[in-house]
């Protein structure tokens, strides 16, 4: 215990505030890689920046609506951030699926922090159905992290994605074992592991990572049946931040080019050699038969947390109305139309999730999980509607997105007064203002957070595939079959079941 | 009081069962009409049958699952029926909804007891609101009848379509007064109302009718305004029961031919030649500010009630994947990526449904409404659907759907075993048994069951555009502009709003 | 050669009117069968005569308009009707398909006779290539069967699809030796063939039929490798006309309830018992590998014919408009809106199958087919388009096309005015007039035109997922993926392929 | 003539090939901006010549197929680049539409140089028309003009997008009157031209431009009423090349992280200050009337040229598809299926072109144009399919497409081994070309080239509301709703029309 009260001795001061949370990442010693150089301070990094102060609105939202985006929790944290409340009823997951779309529709973009409370969330009721099961104690030494992570307010990442190499082969034929993250070796203290996970949203702006494996295993697999936690800056990460889309106008174009230049989303690759994790913070180790569980329970909760794309839809929409108004075309029958069928496109979206969280179930541990069946359709559809309602949006707003001057050509005195004559819309609309609109358009369709907003939505959670596995799964087939004999008057038709 | 004690007298035995359903169905005098001939007995009309069937299932689940489908009352009645239950929290809409959808399962077409649920969940908080604002007594009057509904355990057909002539003149200004149902004269004992309500879902099977006036009105269409209800056998009203696809099946090729011989739905116009009705059974007369009101409320309930679509969906579902196994080719993997699809569609209508109930809210009266924008959204998917479901049904089944031998085919020493020869599937299986489920899949894609599952669900509780222009009204599109605003960064975007 | 001539001894006089057409039906000895009853003369049985009616619009066009309709062939005929002409050139079959859609814009419905057109087109080349390969005198015996078919000018009827029982077994394979068309024995003069042909279009109403292998054969399946023509009256046939929607509309309610009471289609099973066909008509026996060949031409040229079903969406959107016109709501942007986007994907079917005309290609023979890719692609289009149209035109129409009042009940002297009163529409409408509108909607989305207009549309010349794997096979993924690899800078992207 | 021989003087010698090409862009004294910066020699910029090499493609394939790229013309150029070819045939069209296919397949982007051929060919018949009816002598100018430009073989730019200002009010009415290009003075050598064109392709890698009128005008806006041709570095002309999504990866990344780093599209925005145009080069200068006419042509023209789509999708179903089988998964049947969709998507948007150039028609100066309706009915099409084609692309690709580390980390020591080890597919295959792959799904999807392959998809060559309005004026609404009226049994339903 004396390494575990250690490695928590730098978080007791809890983050109460954005700023306190700009704080806590600063002077860390992390490993964290960017187009090909170290950057020793990730939070001052213009290109990552926007995604620090994205995550920073989850701290905010919690001071400014407690109501929404804070809780109460006998895990012994008190009233916490609702990003460190495991649901413990469907009113949890509701409230949780509101603060989500809220900070969507605050940051335009991912805020990164739903994976680590998707995490957490399973890795309650997965250790407890363990323990109860094998005799283990991987629930008593969770909830004795979470406790400390919800008292520091930390944010927490989620680490699930696996490099896989060749699908076609389990972890431990691959060619590379390292393909998919597994302990090496082991002593009295702890475990260590190596691997990789891949498109990890928020790892250089948590505190903490918690691994889990990827998908359903094998006793073969059994090295790779392992969850734990660990700091971001353990000895042995290295992360390495992938490109975004117009990552670079952060810097090169000025704060309009930019489209949102105070908020993007982060996703990097995590590489781990040999990582040691005290036991304290290993929350499964061996258990294979459990990894199918833990991946359908997180994959549950956080398609459902796909909620937030909603907020991004209302931004997106909201967005297209005001270059409507901008060009005064406001009032055409076409455009209202359109507009009318982004709404109903991002309402549907929200009504799954939003079922999805009511129609929510307990297990064994006391917490909730969002209705399976409603969760993947939820996201089958996010996989899906956002497209449509991006190219809607680019219809309402004209060629223009694409073709802008750009900020600097704004500045330039020869050629800026000829932009601001040529760019003027409706008499009246300030046309820095018109173009700063057409640049948040950009931004969410096809510049920097359209990756979060369009291919995060496809792949994010699972892929559209994994949702229509997991529909076939729970469709129940049979009973319609035989719901359909008896109506049909096939004979027999119960009989057949 | 007398009159009104009299109109209720042949209903001092509560309609128990289904049987008692069809016993108190015989010997009343109504004047229904059914391709040009006079119908003494409906119940007993071949093609009519099986709708009262249909209805007679929401006495049957009354008893067989009260926990879904009844309900305690304050207002008097006890337990009872759920389809007499005004909903006073969420779980009423909730279960209301699985209700639905089971019914949908259990008759594979519309079962047509919603609508007097939603008028009476209507007439409930509206007549409450009028009170309240002018001294009125609706409320109590409505009460009163509502209790004695229930204890009688009656159908109550709500009435609300009106001709409507030309659509660009109002009520008043109609070349025939009576294109929309009004009240045409007045003496001390009730009033008196003329006019038609066309596409009346059940009227024939009900017991009684609220009329309910269809749109908005003005100060000049106050005798428009008007709300009541009448015995189904009331003098001056006459019922023409409207044509469906393949009804004549019912009668024409035997119980396969039907596909769905048992089970159907039912559409009349209902004529109403100075109708009486006592002011004990008035509950709006000449309130026209009201009617607006009472239209949304109305559709807002109703356009949820379409969740009932998604227990067709289960059968057509069911169908197909039947279909499939029958000529062997179910673990084909375009077949079940088919049969994932038709589900995601109609789960997707099921989770539009549930969240508009899970998020209901109360009004004055203390019943609770669906959430308006989810409830548009909900039925807005059901105008889309049903029809790709029904596509992809027709994909799976194959072409026989609608080129297959008649029963009375079959019947035919001598080409009888051609057909059976002929059309065998999969060995094993059925030759008649693969006919039937063929033909229940014409029943709902292209035959009489069609009807409720895809043309009623693109115009029952109001057609597309309908639903767009609430969408419209309830977008917050001025927040969601500055929402956007701000993101891009637009100086006093919030002093704009 | 005797027997030849006899059996061709009926048609010595040109059928060259619609009224000779209609002549040369009568008298016929051809065992057919409707709903479990001989049919001693189909053309006068009211079910069946609106699709004879529908097939003699093909000989009123080509006198009415020749240019269209007729062409000049070297095969013998002189100037032929255009469904018998083998197309040897891209005009031919442009000017085919422009016949196409003329005949669906005038019938509204499947005028049959296209079948026939394809399979004489698909047997001029293959019985050539077989003929230059084996050294057999099919294409002779073809020719000059087709010569006096042509001078006859008789309908031709293709047959196809066998009932294929098993779905996972081949021919020879399956526990019925007949579940498909082989060859039972032989003699001197002639085969004799068993079987049955499915969902046959227009059999009843054809003057000779031409049997085809269904799919791709083996060696073992040497005797189902047949083709030949029959007459529709050869002993041993037997025609069980299928049910359709709203079939019996057509007696039971009068021209206005049948929505098109003039026109329709018509499929039945053909039953073949040791059906006798001379040498002189054996147009394939034995040569199994030509059977694949003889399916893709047969598919390629029919799935271009499905061009027809733009003529039927001519009719509904013309239908749609008059139904919006009738109401008053003709200039409402969103019922216009829906028509732009009727006929755009109307004319997007018209587009692909036009294309796959012009880009036609010669096979040895001297015939022209077309562009095989686009020609599935036309037809996959099809099995989508018409559903979104028919939603459309149901969705402008509004739910009275479900819902109305019979014929008879407007010759009802009760209840007839009253239909009339409360059914008026726009002043200066006349109320039956929208009625016959609102039918025609029904018969095409609902009712009998709609077997035609949607079923058949999915499985008629291939359901959706043959013409993917046709696709996949044209789709030349080697060629895009070393384009891919050129422009992505992968090296030696050329050698990999 | 004098002025225009000098005009002419720098373009004596052909320009033959793709190098001929780069040359005649060096050494130009022109305005060019990028970013706020003055580029002194656009040909060498970076991010912009990639632009110039796929415009070099239209030069380099002319010589290695001219059976495709070139054409013989009477005009007097001989046999000249097809770009600068009017079509005088349907094949000509035809041939047109095979070479940008070809050339988008080449490029994967925007090669630029169908707008000049589309202003050229529309010049041709709308300038001939003029002549007719006016006596003018517009058509031996441009006749003139193009010779030239034939046997100098350079590129002409089409400008037509004028800003607009206020969508509610006409050219005349503008607070601000260049918000449309107009004449501003003229002298008794030529008139003077004010204004600007927007999103104006291939500007800066032309040798002249055609500016015309951007949409039907009225009497009041004569002097909008202008045709002109410029040399792009007369005096008066500044180019603002606007900023496309990733532009600058081409000089921060690396070829990699481009994707595509040989080619790319260009869009800008060009000023017109008081630029004078020789009469010889005026090709309209007031006769208003004829600018519907102008518009119509172009965009039934430019519409179909949007075939080129095509040839971009062919390398991102490629692309694609060497990505599944990078990652081992070709063979899922999900994968397969995908693919499928996508061809069959883009082969409907091909075939929809290739059929409005097949069916053109001639008109009066014996150029031949488009199908009007197909033509609207192609780029319809366009607006929609490459969205879902790009859905399905990111879908089979993987988050990876929008996650992965730079290329300057895979340069990097340190973590280059890493991402080598983490990213590495299928066994066998290089990780770098796999990450190039990735690369190329991105620029075309969300990077780019997806400016061009999506954006410009929904606004080039007309809004898809405007196609809408063109549809619905095509569509002889009149005639459908006869025949629906004729089939219905309406009476009089012919006398109607």
């Amino acid at each position: 215990m004396q390494d575990v009260d250690t490695l928590w001795a730098d978080f007791t001061h809890p983050i109460a505030t954005a700023d306190d949370y700009f704080a806590s990442l600063r002077g860390r010693r992390m490993n964290v890689f960017f187009m090909g150089e170290r950057v020793p301070e990730p939070v001052d990094h213009p290109v990552i920046r926007p995604s620090v102060n994205a995550m920073a609105e989850t701290y905010r939202i919690a001071t400014e609506r407690p109501e929404l985006a804070s809780a109460h929790t006998d895990i012994g944290g008190g009233q916490v951030n609702r990003f460190l409340h495991v649901p413990v009823s469907p009113n949890d997951l509701v409230t949780k699926h509101e603060m989500q779309r809220e900070l969507g529709r605050r940051t335009g973009t991912c805020f990164q922090r739903c994976v680590g409370l998707d995490a957490i969330s399973t890795c309650h009721s997965v250790t407890f159905d363990v323990d109860a099961e094998t005799g283990s104690e991987y629930h008593r030494r969770f909830l004795a992290f979470l406790r400390r992570a919800q008292i520091a307010n930390v944010v927490i990442g989620g680490a699930m994605t696996d490099p896989k190499g060749d699908r076609s082969k389990p972890p431990h034929q691959q060619d590379d074992l390292d393909l998919f993250l597994h302990v090496v070796r082991r002593d009295q203290n702890g475990i260590y592991v190596s691997g990789a996970k891949m498109h990890q949203t928020s790892a250089v702006n948590s505190h903490w990572l918690i691994f889990m494996p990827t998908m359903r295993l094998t006793e073969a697999d059994r090295d790779w049946a392992v969850v734990g936690a660990v700091r971001v800056d353990a000895p042995g990460l290295t992360y390495i931040v992938g490109r975004q889309t117009n990552d670079t106008r952060a810097v090169d174009g000025g704060a309009l080019d930019a489209g949102n230049a105070q908020f993007a989303g982060q996703e990097s690759l995590i590489v781990f050699e040999e990582v040691f994790v005290p036991y304290e913070h290993v929350f499964l180790d061996g258990e294979w038969a459990y990894a199918s569980t833990l991946v359908e329970r997180f994959t549950t909760y956080h398609r459902s947390s796909y909620v937030c794309k909603t907020g991004l839809g209302d931004v997106l929409i909201g967005a297209a109305a005001a270059a409507a108004e901008n060009n005064g075309v406001e009032t055409a029958s076409h455009i209202k139309d359109k507009l009318v069928e982004m709404t109903h496109l991002n309402e549907t979206i929200y009504s799954s999730c939003m079922a999805a969280a009511h129609q929510s179930k307990p297990v064994a541990s006391g917490a909730y999980i969002n209705d399976e069946m409603l969760s993947n359709v939820a996201k089958h559809n996010v996989t899906r509607f956002p497209f449509e309602i991006s190219r809607l949006a680019q219809d309402i707003a004209g060629g223009l997105v694409v073709t802008m001057p750009s900020e600097k050509d704004l500045q330039n005195n020869e050629i800026g007064p000829l932009v601001r004559k040529f760019l003027q819309g409706k008499s009246g609309v300030d046309t820095v203002d018109r173009m700063r609109i057409l640049r948040l358009i950009e931004n969410m369709t096809i510049g920097r957070n359209a990756v979060g907003y369009l291919t995060e939505s496809l792949h994010g959670a699972g892929s559209p595939q994994a949702q229509r596995i997991q529909i076939a799964r729970g469709m129940r087939i049979e009973e319609k079959k035989a719901r359909a004999r008896k109506l049909a008057g096939v004979k027999d038709a119960a009989k057949r079941q």
